[in-house]
């Protein structure tokens, strides 16, 4: 199980702000059956390194289709096949590592 | 105001899990005095860039202290001083957006 | 036309050294029909964002089918439907600029 | 030593082209004694963590000192102390390796 970072920023667009950019990727997001979650810098989503690779092909595309002319998008993808994790886990662990101590 | 989002990664070392290099910064993420928030892939940090770019190089620091010998950080930092933006407000953004329609 | 820069980590693997897995993602490139060039930190590649995806999705798996259980992928794309740029032209521009001045 | 790939992106600005912050960017790397290199999607500069931190810091602020009001900037540091690598030698040993097979 994978888990991919993505941010995808429209470049040099005027007249709209990038939230409205974010929000229809995340209508889109909404449409699939991947967990996601949205913070103040990616969204990170949960899935298989194919699905999450054909999902940001998808997603890139989003801003052109709304008429951007130039797209910047970074992508982190941490797979693990040694092991299941799922969104949050990492969270967990830390955290009871620091009560822990 | 600017947030970073930074993910520090020990490679090569055996012995010790991620786990244990993410709890140790976080706990000097703790003494600081920045609003920060851990999730699956990566810590996001609110402050101001010399702030930011100062506290970076301390975190990168941790895994050599702990041992390490080599250490691949990756940071990304979205710096507007235009208006004053904070942590959880562009999810409070999108999902307002989101609503309306 | 667009470039996308990209980085493949095999994550926790003993005995073979990282350059190992660039040289076989190398070989895998060279199999390909898109201009490519190594630098220190990443791989950039030259294509259509299809095209691109579809190139990382499978230098992703190229650790994997080497033995590894866990690896991590940065990728930036940067996408440009507005004008037609090739590997190099950025670099020449700059160069022209600075010696404008 | 390490070594720091950074791309400094000006959001939301007109009038001046990216190519103009790349210039200025590139003229403030030249008074520093650094090695570093220009491709078409990063800077790479070869230093310590600390040398390399700090001129991260320096030149995020090049474009709000010509007018921006937001700049979004990414880093990778590969930083390892067990050996010394410079600019250029994983290119080399790369090659080398696919020479001999």
């Amino acid at each position: 199980m994978a888990f991919m970072q993505i941010t995808i920023s429209p470049r040099g667009g005027e007249g709209t702000s990038v939230g409205d950019y974010v929000a229809e990727i995340h209508r889109y997001l909404k449409s699939q059956n991947l967990p996601y979650e949205l913070n103040d810098m990616a969204t990170i989503v949960e899935g298989r390194a194919a699905e999450l690779y054909a999902l940001a092909r998808k997603l890139h595309e989003v801003p052109f289709k709304m008429g951007m002319k130039r797209v910047y998008t970074t992508i982190a993808i941490d797979d693990r096949r040694d092991k299941t994790v799922h969104m949050g886990d990492k969270v967990k662990s830390v955290q009871k590592r620091l009560r822990k101590r």
